[in-house]
Order: C-alpha cells, then sequence, then structure tokens
C-alpha cells in the first residue's frame, strides 16, 4: 500500500471498518484487468473468500452472476468501487436489521450500558 | 450485546468492517432516547469521539448540524442507522478516490502484488 491517507493507523473503530474495505476492495480488484474494478472472477473471489459464512458457501456461477448483475449498475461487466460500497450497505443494513428482530422481544424502553 | 449474529467471531476484515459498524452505531445509540437512532447529541458523540481525525476535530454545532440535516431525510431529527450507513458509505467513496488520487502518478497498468 502507498504511504497516504491508507497507512495512518486507524484511531476508531469505524476509522477501521473504512480501511478494511477499502484495502479489502483494492486486494482483489487488483488481480487482473482494470485494477480499480471487480471482473466477475474477482468479485466471485471476494464473495466466496471474505462473505462465505455470511453468504453461503456455495461457489455456484448462477449467485455471482446474479450479485453482479443487481450490482454492475451501469453494465459494463465489472464492479467499481461505489457499486461495491453499494452491496456492502445493504448487507450490514440487512445484518442490522437481523440483529434487532433478535433483540425485539426484549422491551423497547429498556435501557442497557 | 446480545448472543445473536453479532457475537459471531468474524472470519473475515470484511465480516469485520460490517460487525464494527453495526457496534459503533449501538455505542452511541443507546444512549438516550430511542436506543435504535442516533439524537443530534449522538450523534455529535460518535462524529467527534469515531472520526475526528478524518472530520477534524471541530467540536461546533454548525458542522454536527449540517451532518444532521443532510442525513435526516425524514426529517424527525434522529439518524436511523440507514441513514448512517449512508454517510459511512459516502465517506469511504470519498476516503478511497483520495487514495486513488494519490496514487494516480503511478502508471495506470502497473500491477502491484
Amino acid at each position: 500500500m502507498p504511504d497516504t491517507i491508507m497507512s495512518k493507523e486507524p484511531t476508531s473503530d469505524l476509522e477501521n471498518a473504512m480501511q478494511m474495505l477499502i484495502k479489502t476492495f483494492h486486494k482483489y480488484s487488483g488481480k487482473e484487468g482494470d485494477k480499480y474494478t471487480l471482473s466477475r472472477c474477482e468479485l466471485r473471489e471476494l464473495l466466496v473468500e471474505e462473505l462465505g459464512s455470511y453468504l453461503g458457501n456455495s461457489k455456484d456461477n448462477e449467485g455471482v452472476e446474479k450479485v453482479m448483475n443487481d450490482l454492475d449498475s451501469n453494465n459494463d461487466g465489472e464492479v467499481d468501487f461505489t457499486e461495491f460500497i453499494i452491496l456492502m450497505g445493504a448487507l450490514t443494513v440487512a445484518c442490522n436489521d437481523f440483529f434487532l428482530d433478535k433483540t425485539d422481544d426484549k422491551p423497547k424502553d429498556e435501557k442497557k450500558e
């Protein structure tokens, strides 16, 4: 990694999360072709290796094709960083909803520390 | 934290990043009022403590008011998790653009391992 904002030591969990999202994208996008976008092959590798336990470990092409088609809003067969962040945002909101559903049997006004 | 998906040990940097985003939001949203949304006061605390070194350490109310007004799309004076994730996504894309600008003096086709 070049000596830029990305090599700055994160000082909080949020900064750390942002750096991890950026570093993970470029770890895969740099493997072949345009190094700033994910090809189908790179996207498949990222989904299986980094999100396998959330998305299921299926290596079927159909699932990857579906995600690629949903994400690739400009139809160039590549997923850019903004498209990747939209996926990650949607997944994180879904995880949070799941987390809230699981805790919804607790009284709404209960205070936790 | 309750014993749910959130207490599952993350197996990759991406899973870790998702958990950090969720945990950080709830660390602040749970402090007062609706524990599933950030009030102005909670948002200010989150911005200063977690993103101070990115956003500048200014504690002026004007900056917090601006972020709150930009984020609070349904005008209820509270920032919910989806609104928070939109902010984090936009910040992460901005950081990535900055990172690419800094490395743009390198040849585009240079392969790095």
